[in-house]
């Protein structure tokens, strides 16, 4: 169905607060969830409020405290609150502390479900001419390379560089396939693709349901994939006092948000520029065989969030619409 | 051949000196070469004082020079000074700052040569206990993932982490193969491995040459390897004044390097602990088939070293020792 994008939004704060949000709350988790809907992301949209564990659903155990804080940083106990809500807290605090000090980074621990779209917090942090990192974790689902068991989290990592265009906002988990294909490709009774899953033994499975007995692999399959979700896994967990190492997949869940002002070296305009010169050599450069672009990190979403803002309304699936109304 | 480590380093320190490099300065690279050979990296020690661009025989054009400051940051003009002398002084910068700040981010631009192995400097960081990040820029050598044109270097990355053991330290190319890889292979009359290079008209080629004149792969081959490549790209071009996009390869190198103090989120102790119970649950988990250990990110470096370091001696190529006295 198509729906006015204005009505949608206020659909989606009006389920989250007849439950257990404010207004503000509210709002803070929709503009998330409708960042990854225009973007087209919808894995990381409208889709949070059905199914198994819906954010409405979710009973927080209190507010998210500020539990320690320099002029550099905070570290957020999240009390139980979705990690969405509490990702959008922790990325304002990174801005405010390095719109004053030029750099600002927040951790946060305790948050409970996803973090959502981590690129929307990138992309918040390059509306201030920042540089954005953003990492999620989560309970452990990934082997380390020469293992079996799933130590690390599917640690998906985003960045946010600005320019005088869009801003470059790459987005990827650092395993070979996301806790949500496995989950997905079980409901719909399909295969995963070959290589990306071992099961309980360590052998290579198609199978998604031996695969969450088993361990995702990382996404190279190699040395370096594994040390990249290692790297995630630290700044995560033990950097922000969430679980890590988490075989049984029970602890709670941990973020890091990173905000550098450009202005500590080369300088803003002067970084945009570089940037938006450095998309232009890529851009003009030969493509390969069957290539008639080369994609620059999150413009495709982008591309698809004007289109469908300038239009005023957004396609979504009558089914997750009619479960969430 | 066998030679005491001590001389070695006198020797190195001798060549050093002889040449361009004060005695402070000729103690910092010989400092950072032998990290390279201690540690098992040979491609990165005594082999950068021959072949056709030994660090001995280049003339700087002036003394690196701070061209601007800030409480958390510096951007260091390299002056035409190898890369690996004005890294040196970089990482100290950035440790400085972070003692003082609990952050610190140091750029450089305008340097010439190789960088050396960027783990020792990312190890160095993690002496005191900071987090230490380090990423180096190269001309370019890398086709994004859809081109083939050579727009980003191979473009390494470290990452250091301080635990109560040996720190973490893991060292990567973002590339499929390293410049040096190819440069190995075409003197050796060798091929190199399939699907890591292009030729120029973008096929792919084994052909170490036809390689050179046309571009690696970043290293998963994909979308991912590919952002992460861009990413240092940015942070080593745009954000800190060098060359960025080079097709030609004939601009000057930059680097970038992050100290930060566990001690903004959840503390050095308390990090070191984690960081150390990880490492336990990593090396206790079960190991894949063939594998009778989970390797922790430098530590097998780290082993080399300090074996090398109590037998007082270290075994060096004859033929590269000879070529240097």
């Amino acid at each position: 169905m198509k729906i006015k994008i204005d009505d949608l939004r206020s659909k989606i704060e009006k389920v989250l607060a007849s439950t257990n949000y404010s207004e503000v709350q509210s709002k803070a988790i929709a503009e998330v969830l409708m960042y990854a809907e225009l973007t087209g992301k919808n894995t990381q949209g409208l889709l949070k409020l059905s199914g198994t564990e819906p954010i409405q659903n979710i009973k927080p155990k209190y507010e998210p405290k500020i539990v320690k804080e320099t002029k550099l940083s905070a570290l957020i106990d999240g009390g139980g609150n979705p990690g969405i809500l509490v990702s959008h807290m922790a990325t304002k605090m990174a801005i405010e502390k390095c719109k004053e000090f030029g750099f600002g980074i927040v951790g946060t621990n305790n948050t409970f479900s996803s973090t959502g779209v981590i690129g929307y917090y990138a992309s918040e942090i390059t509306k201030n001419d920042f540089i954005g990192i953003v990492m999620a974790g989560s309970p452990g689902a990934v082997a380390p390379h020469g293992g079996i068991d799933p130590i690390f989290g599917t640690n998906p990592v985003a960045f946010g560089f600005p320019t005088n265009e869009w801003p470059i906002v790459f987005d990827m988990a650092t395993s070979a396939i996301t806790w949500y294909g496995l989950v997905r490709a079980k409901a719909l009774r399909q295969k995963i693709p070959d290589g990306v899953a071992i099961d309980h033994e360590g052998n290579l499975t198609t199978n998604p349901e031996e695969a969450m007995k088993g361990a995702i692999l990382p996404f190279d399959k190699s040395y370096k994939s594994s040390g990249l979700s290692l790297m995630v896994e630290l700044l995560t967990g033990p950097l922000v006092g969430a679980a890590f190492g988490d075989i049984e997949g029970k602890g709670d869940w941990g973020n890091i948000f990173i905000a550098v002002d450009p202005e500590l070296l080369i300088g803003r305009e002067k970084f945009k520029e570089n940037s938006s010169l450095l998309i232009k050599k890529i851009k003009e450069s030969r493509k390969a065989k069957g290539q008639d672009i080369i994609h620059i990190p999150g413009w495709k979403g982008f591309d698809k969030k004007e289109k469908t803002e300038k239009s005023g309304e957004i396609e979504i699936e009558d089914s997750i619409y009619n479960s969430i109304a």
